[in-house]
């Protein structure tokens, strides 16, 4: 069964370039290597809380990038492999953290209970905390074929864009916000940039450094990655408010009942969508010099903007 | 003022070796480069929660470890300080985490109150996800002067210290075992080989790899981390019995009040000393091949039984 939105993704860029199927081809390599990454062994129970939220769905947009930009500076999946893995790692273990109930206390994520809700708090906890560490040793265990310092590069900007300069200190901004109504719009940015934006750049700067991207290279990606980011973000603001928790398969309109400021609570809808469609235009913008390769990128940055989960 | 058992680590080690000097001395190295490892920057509250656990005192027995194994092995301090930073990190959060409600729900630590109690226990989570982050990131982006291919290493090891197959497993086998009267000696080791040995071991091993260590010295110097590691924790359940509060910094006696099976539980106080004994002894004679370069290991491992804290 096909969704409209589907349907108008692949009739405006199958001329081009067919992104659904891309986006299926390599969700399915990513969901192969992230479903070979953990085994379960002794104590089973910390292992399969782990596996639980890791291989829970998800559009694998993180690893997917990953993989996009080092195959567009010529290196080539395997490369990232480990890294994108380690992206996907990163990213669930936020989001089993922020389900908690001492953060935003949530029962269901991507159509499932929370990790917390089946393990309890204290195995969730300790599950983020081992994919977390688990992430910098897959990349340092397993990535082949690429320069060493390389591979350290890519480890220092992964730490960076999870630590307090990046994701979590978004997220303390964000806890601090709450339940304030008079949350600024360079606040809203800061939050966004951090929580959201900047493991998203680091997505797709990891997999250019892989390839050995010069710091030229890594500029326009950099941008490309922080306009998509922030254009995520407001897209998911407004699909809180306009889509329903089937299609989201989290709870929706959770915004709203909580009087949280968001894009569309500042601009409203409609500007927000035009404030979305703007950045993944600039976004776009700054992929020409790479021509007919950025492809997949560009349909990607497009994507965003269309979802309708 | 000098306490008994310090006089007593002097008298039996001075005419070889100044253990409380050369403690003190690396102490003060260590604590001035974690001094200066966080800065303060917006948002503040994150970067003063990992702050106020980070310099909260503490034995630095870890990146003591890490430094005096760089250096049997031919390499620098230089070489080996941020790698003992990051050891610290881990440990910090490791120490973060398990302070919270929903795992061990301790109010004190080293003598101050737990950072969930002064910051929260959201901003807690997240000062120990900061932490574990940042100390990968500042491996790879501060380590000098080290071939690169041995970083790799020493993140993969620590990694692997970190996750489930090693801390974090641990840990989850200690939940467990909660309440339980009937824990095995077989369970009570692996929750110390993982919860405490792993990062003491991956301590000891990450400065002798950034110095350039061969499989053989790697070994001699595993088993000798391994035998002070569950040295370490048998003195720390005899001390919970035998020291006071203000003595060890944190509420004694926990472990007796909540039934937990421990080393002197199954063995008593006087054998488990023995035991503790002869794993020192074990550890020391794995680092006869080093000679007299190995005088502070030797001491480190005696003042494991010897301490009172």
């Amino acid at each position: 069964m096909t969704s409209s939105v589907d349907q108008k993704i692949v009739n405006t860029t199958q001329a081009a370039f067919d992104l659904k199927h891309y986006l299926k081809e390599r969700q399915t390599l990513v969901e192969a290597a992230l479903e070979q990454s953990i085994a379960v062994v002794y104590p089973e129970k910390i292992y399969e809380s782990m596996r639980y939220s890791l291989l829970a769905g998800g559009k694998r947009l993180r690893p997917i990038l990953c993989l996009a930009t080092c195959e567009l500076v010529g290196g080539t999946i395997e490369m990232a492999m480990p890294t994108a893995c380690a992206l996907e790692m990163i990213h669930t273990m936020s989001l089993i953290h922020d389900d908690l109930p001492a953060m935003d206390n949530d029962d269901y994520r991507r159509g499932q209970l929370t990790n917390h809700k089946v393990y309890g708090e204290d195995v969730a906890i300790l599950a983020g905390d081992g994919l977390l560490a688990y992430a910098f040793e897959f990349i340092a265990a397993q990535t082949q074929q690429v320069q060493p310092t390389r591979i350290i590069q890519v480890i220092a900007k992964l730490g960076r864009s999870v630590g307090a300069a990046g994701l979590v200190g978004g997220q303390v901004v964000d806890l601090e916000c709450e339940g304030r109504s008079d949350v600024s719009l360079e606040t809203l940015n800061f939050i966004h940039r951090h929580k959201t934006g900047a493991l998203l750049e680091a997505s797709v700067l990891c997999g250019a450094v892989l390839a050995g991207a010069d710091e030229s290279v890594q500029q326009h990606l950099s941008r490309y990655a922080q306009n998509i980011g922030l254009a995520f973000q407001i897209v998911d603001d407004v699909l809180d408010i306009t889509a329903t928790q089937e299609e989201l398969g989290k709870t929706a309109g959770k915004d709203l009942q909580a009087q949280k400021v968001t894009y569309p609570s500042l601009w409203g809808i409609e500007e927000s969508q035009r404030q979305a469609n703007q950045l993944v235009a600039d976004a776009k913008a700054e992929l020409q010099p790479f021509g007919e390769l950025a492809r997949p990128l560009m349909a990607i940055a497009d994507y965003i903007t269309a979802r309708k989960h």
